[in-house]
């Protein structure tokens, strides 16, 4: 059983036509596992649908505590990509033993050329795959969370040294 | 650096407008990983491109020999469903010391609504997280060489007992 | 008010993941018309869906009796491409005293990359900006009943002459 | 021939994935025609990318002006949906002996679910069966210039009265 924090970020947002701006309406996440076919079982919980650059640090306490209450030890949280390393940094510190993986997407999923549905496939399987720890999922890695960040010029995530 | 070797399978297929049928044109691996943003290093080399009903002997040794003399110990191969968890067993019963993991899709990548993208993902971290093996990496999970089977019926993979 | 008459044809074609084999499920006419944000008023009936290879005079007599017997003097009917001028003949001798209007696809609408929403953009225009008489709207073009073709190497539609 | 003008507007906006944001790359009108199999002969010509809010009355001149130069003598012009009908209203007080469609979009093109490719196959058989004069092209329908306005609140193209 997998556990699955929705906090927002680019993988949710849709377009609003009316305004020709963007927005969070609901989680995509569901349909998203639905279409990868996904069998392993999960629960999943919308924490908040915020864009990481406006997320506060309540915000991450209350990921923070979810993820310490929570019964499952494998856990996958989205989440925007501006501040994923520092959310990672948060329950990286609190040492819970558990399996927690964050992930994100640089487009969104609706956009239809989303890299959201590669991330959340490869995050899906670190949650399975790796030993206790908080891990950022992107680009086809996995990064321990003391020891990433995203390079904001590239939107790439990689190692700090 | 991961190894990939591409057999074809619906991942791969393309509908040609002209005949009204399903045929194999090229790869659309590399433009998968592009497109899920990957940076793990790979090589990708492609041994054939056929429906996995067709795949023969022969075909499923040039596969093993490829696995075998590959430098690189972490392999990913795609490959059509319906016979994926045969070459899982031939790769198996050669107990190389390298992590191989299969993957497939059930639509095809061209399609739009296409599971290959989340399962791409899910293979290249289960070949990055996994210890020696061969799995078949479907429906978000793993199965070891030998116990896993495609269910024809619900078109999922499913342990044999 | 639009009268549209569905036959089947590549437009409506889907995937079917368990057999690989492309079929008719439902025809995607009025999601295609959503997706386009049509205010044009229309009824729409779906008369049969078959392959246009596969169509029969008694199925042509059946198209050509529903234009006969329709209220509606602007006609949609959307069509395989293969026979859409055949079909078009049958009901340009006719001479109803209507304005109808044959579109297909060459790419199934499910599969992303589908020619299908413009031509239906482009026959929708044309049932209500010609004069009355038998169209096939293709290409961006429209072609009058009795000199049209469509050219089977090439895929598109063209004059006899 | 039909002449084609692009101005810009949500038809052509692009997500820009390091900042977030909306953008102007390039035109998909040829894209989109070729995605259409269009074989109408055209000739495309990029007057400015802008969003239809930010369009000056020197840019609706620069657009009456390629109009009147213009030697075909059907037009379509692709142009955001919040100014369309001003611009309309310039193009047809002018009285130019030409038929002028203009079209648009509430969803980009690269979004995947846009409108875009149904409207511009509506604009481009309206632009070839259509006598002449100045129309928008949106909803499936057409508007003359002197009666059309964008309803805010829906999103629609509606009569003034």
């Amino acid at each position: 059983m997998i556990r699955i924090f929705v906090t927002g970020g680019t993988f949710d947002k849709e377009y609003n036509e009316i305004e020709g701006t963007l927005f969070f309406k609901d989680t995509h996440v569901t349909e998203m596992l639905n279409l990868g076919r996904c069998k392993v079982p999960f629960e999943i919980r919308t924490l908040m649908l915020v864009d990481s650059l406006e997320m506060t640090e309540t915000d991450r306490q209350i990921i923070l505590d979810h993820c310490r209450k929570s019964k499952e030890d494998r856990i996958v949280i989205t989440h925007g990509t501006d501040t994923m390393a520092e959310t990672a940094k948060i329950l990286g510190e609190a040492k819970l033993d558990k399996t927690i993986v964050l992930t994100g997407a640089m487009i969104p999923y609706k956009f239809g050329s989303s890299d959201g549905l590669f991330n959340l496939g490869s995050a899906f399987a670190f949650a399975q795959s790796l030993p206790a720890g908080v891990y950022v999922a992107m680009n086809g890695r996995y990064f321990s969370w003391d020891n990433v960040r995203k390079n904001r010029k590239t939107g790439q995530f990689e190692e700090n040294s």
